[in-house]
């Protein structure tokens, strides 16, 4: 098993704090926002006797409410297509070994979500990287580069949008572009849109799940980790319209019997959060992404793709071994005993020798923090040296 | 993905509803025994803002507390030998992704938990099955049994202890058996102990991980499910000495993040259960057990192995196909409207052709259900023809 970019630091990261340190953490996707009431308060009044398992596909109740949330985001889909998972995590491992054999192929355009990797792994299948650039804010690369990757064992070609690490919200133009090549392909197209809320600026989020024509080639996988803060509950979904997928899907949700049942309670109750919970979400976060790249822009020779969604942005960096950097900064750099942990970007892209000098930024932080951590950032490159 | 032996019947079993048909759940393993309140009531007053992620390996105080659970079962292990999983189903996913590769085999004495079949298929492994016999209680079969089947593509014997499905309980004899051989022929021994305070008639559940000599290969698979009737919980845990097996656990564990938190919070909870719970749980199973076995003896030509833990036994019946008999007694047979719906044995043999004639019963009925569901069974032997 390949092992997480942020993972090797957390050594030093403990260091750090037996020195005493405070540090800030740029590295981690786990937001501070607080989780709707609603959610957590349903689980305090719950009625349960035996804490039973649920349907292996999760409950009707909570599959029909998903669907009808999705129809609010003009996604039309009924409890039949959809399947509750442990987190977005499991519907991405189910939608690898339903789709896929040993040694097939899977196209993503990296730098993606590290633990892709994992997942590939553990299902015994090979990701085929095409690679985004941080000059172009990481949009889709031409379609004749996945076009040149295909071979006879390409299954499907995998996108997180908006984008972990890179923040990019793939326009309906990029999406009618993907469905063109795996409806000629004969591919699947899945979908991370996990961060589908987080959508800045006015852009819409367009879902492969509105696109027409693809319906039997689309897997769309989501989670409420995000949407609602609630990364411990483990509740996500696989929603597909094609009867196959759904349906070998399920065998392996049923192997392993049901979803977690308090979590599904919390997740049921949190698709009645108020709207103005996450206007209020949404504003926050551009004012963290705005202070971060404004901040960010006063530090010479580097580079940012400006966020148009998630929370995430890649910086490239005046330095040479972002892996270094990020070891130096928790090792040997504090301004008045406080640093930073950051994400070396190379564990994102699966290309060796990519992405070497870039870092990724979680702006999970309140903006003085931020402030504050790009400002460590800053007087911390004046002295390093590779 | 193979499909569980009993999902076959759930159209039946809906069809029977549909007319108007009470049918009682000998097939299934979802206990009615009531959670601990203890469990339930942890998570009514649980104090989270945000409900996130915990440790990959599941949270620190948990695992302490886990472990002090096992020194009073005379195992003694520490929090670094824990790894928190998504339920038992995971953690055998785990063990299995853990040690094995494309192809490699492992060796189970069936009849086995179905479920197994489907984490070799997600893991790309192949089960070699080695028969128990009905006619021996579903002991362990000879080592040299074992022994005809290793190849070099052998790397583990796994057993369930005491069985699902068969309710069988190993001696100390049977483990030191086991130890021997894995000790040998360099293996892992892993042991599915889910049902460990399931053990009745006085006899005492002797654990992989109290034998000496084989901390290396032992890798043990726990779970709440059963043991709080807490199978919507899905928490678990793998347990080994062996370093290495840790290490590389973790990675899957980390790539899926987290085990759920809420439940957790239940689990954790759920380790202060007093001592009068699980001696009432196991008066009412050792009741329900003598009940089905006297019943079940009053039946002309079946042959059923008497259980010693668990909450299972498989009956022989005088007909050639359980399949079809579980189905006739869905669509074709009541007494006053009430039928009873049975696992049909052969998806638990790995061996095509075995156990044809055999069935599950779950007693996780109460009394009075299984003597009318017992009477029921009789009756309609009787008049079945295959």
């Amino acid at each position: 098993m390949p092992q997480s970019p942020i993972r090797k630091l957390v050594p030093f990261a403990e260091a750090a704090y037996k020195q005493g340190k405070t540090v800030y953490h740029l590295n981690i996707g786990q937001p501070d926002i607080k989780t709707p009431d609603i959610a957590l308060d349903a689980v305090k009044v719950h009625s349960l006797d035996i804490l039973a398992y649920t349907r292996s596909e999760g409950s009707d109740e909570y599959r029909t409410k998903i669907a009808n949330y999705y129809s609010q985001h003009d996604i039309h889909v009924t409890k039949k297509d959809i399947i509750v998972t442990t987190g977005g995590s499991e519907a991405l491992l189910f939608a690898f070994g339903t789709i896929m054999d040993t040694d097939d192929e899977i196209i993503i355009p990296e730098p993606f979500y590290a633990n892709y990797n994992g997942f590939s792994t553990a299902s015994g299948v090979n990701i085929v990287p095409v690679i985004s650039k941080i000059e172009d804010n990481f949009a889709l690369p031409p379609i004749e580069e996945f076009e040149k990757l295909i071979t006879p064992k390409t299954k499907a070609i995998l996108i997180c949008n908006p984008g972990n690490p890179t923040g990019y919200l793939y326009s309906k133009e990029e999406i009618k572009k993907l469905a063109g090549i795996v409806k000629k392909h004969n591919l699947f197209l899945i979908s991370d849109e996990v961060y589908r809320e987080f959508a800045y600026d006015g852009a819409k989020h367009y879902s492969i799940m509105q696109e027409e024509g693809i319906a039997d080639n689309a897997i769309m996988i989501d989670s409420v980790s995000k949407r609602y803060s609630m990364c411990g509950a483990r509740i996500g979904c696989l929603v597909s319209k094609n009867k196959e997928v759904i349906s070998t899907t399920l065998k392996f949700a049923q192997a392993r019997l049901s979803p977690p049942t308090l979590a599904q309670i919390a997740s049921e109750a949190a698709l009645e959060t108020p709207q103005s919970y996450f206007d209020n979400v949404i504003d926050e976060y551009v004012g963290r992404r705005n202070t971060l790249i404004s901040e960010l822009e006063k530090i010479d020779g580097i580079k940012v793709a400006k966020p148009k969604g998630a929370f995430y942005c890649i910086v490239e960096l005046p330095i040479k071994n972002a892996d270094h950097f990020a070891q130096w900064l928790l090792e040997s750099f504090d301004i008045d005993g406080e640093t930073i942990m950051v994400a070396p970007a190379a564990g994102f892209y699966s290309t060796p020798g990519v992405g070497l000098n870039q870092i990724r930024i979680a702006y999970v932080l309140n903006n003085e923090s931020l402030v504050k951590a790009v400002n460590i950032l800053r007087e911390a490159l004046k002295i390093y040296k590779d």
